[in-house]
């Protein structure tokens, strides 16, 4: 669809793309693009999209930014690639994730979809007025995942254990379906108070994340 | 060491260790055991163990009981699996897991060092004052983590995406040795502040559960 494409930005995320679309045979340097994509941080978004000829398709690769500002352009979509990304990897990073593809427009979401896909992206429809529940659904499980873990090794670390004895138990737990086991799944509710006790001793910065936790667990989770 | 070993209990780890040691040759009906097992629920661990006759060596596989459960028993050990288990599958759940083995003599852990490398295990020390810090660890990581996803699936399910698409990126945040991305990490506090406005509206039983993620993230694992 998009022969001639110019990625703006190179962190984290635009390394990847433009990594990907040039294994794609995508001409990334023709200085007469059919796409401009956006990958710079969420906040210079709307300056860069303000600065570019109105002609080409212009896109982000957000999961927070509205579509809104890409103006003045109005042909426009936004491909967010639902993974993490680390600079010392490359673009296989892409293989395997979702994206959420943003569009006011059939040919929009079909230019979002050809992106993603080239991309080596799985893309699903992500409306613009659901933006904001998707992201906090992203946080969830990216970032508060990262905090889960640190949690716990600060309390292998207050016990003496190895922390790399924490990560076959997260893996297992998301191949086996999230199926809930321990405590709180049977009801023992005299083991929790036991870690709430413990928690406060050795490591009482702790204990409230772990009583709300324990709460939503009985709430959401059983 | 153990030529000979009872398991008392069929239920999800008890039916993989009882798998394991018959693959590994372990006679487990001579009714003359040199080491009894103990895989029952841990509300009966202290009753089933002092109803066995002294002698053999007795163990238990919990997380959470201390050793004085299996009283009269003095030539003792425990075990702990540090994995989830679920019943459609077998021996197999204990490759590559790691394996809290608490005892109070250095014969004791001899013996629950070789019960939990036989068993296709990596043990490590624990000890008994340390028992409820580690368990806590564990549901930290296990536990809470399916509570994270149930989270984002109920926000997903919100803004009308598929949850199947929450997975790569929870694979990816523990392949990438749990580094920080995302909003938080840039203190991006507008786009947290817009989120947690969106979970008020669309999911509140997850408002609180949000802000003490986001305060805890901020604090321990920036």
């Amino acid at each position: 669809m998009f022969r001639r494409i110019d990625v703006i930005g190179s962190g984290r995320v635009g390394t990847a793309v433009s990594g990907r679309l040039r294994e794609r045979g995508v001409d990334l340097e023709s200085g007469d693009p059919e796409l401009v994509l956006l990958c710079v941080p969420d906040h210079a978004i709307a300056e860069v999209a303000s600065a570019l000829p109105v002609g080409p398709w212009v896109a982000h690769v957000s999961g927070a930014t509205p579509l809104a500002a890409l103006a003045p352009h109005e042909r426009r979509f936004g491909v967010h690639p639902l993974q993490t990304f680390t600079r010392s990897r490359g673009p296989e990073q892409l293989d395997g994730a979702w994206a959420a593809v943003t569009a006011e427009s059939d040919d929009a979401h079909a230019a979002g979809a050809w992106l993603a896909e080239t991309l080596g992206l799985r893309p699903f429809r992500l409306d613009e007025s659901a933006r904001t529940l998707y992201h906090a659904g992203a946080v969830f499980v990216s970032n508060y995942l990262v905090t889960l873990h640190r949690a716990a090794t600060l309390l292998f670390e207050s016990a003496g254990i190895p922390p790399a004895s924490l990560e076959p138990l997260m893996l297992r737990t998301i191949e086996n379906a999230f199926e809930l086991t321990g405590p709180i799944s049977r009801g023992d509710w005299s083991t929790i108070d036991a870690h709430r006790v413990a928690i406060r001793e050795a490591r009482p910065e702790l204990e409230r994340l772990y009583d709300v936790l324990a709460d939503a667990t009985l709430e959401i989770a059983t």
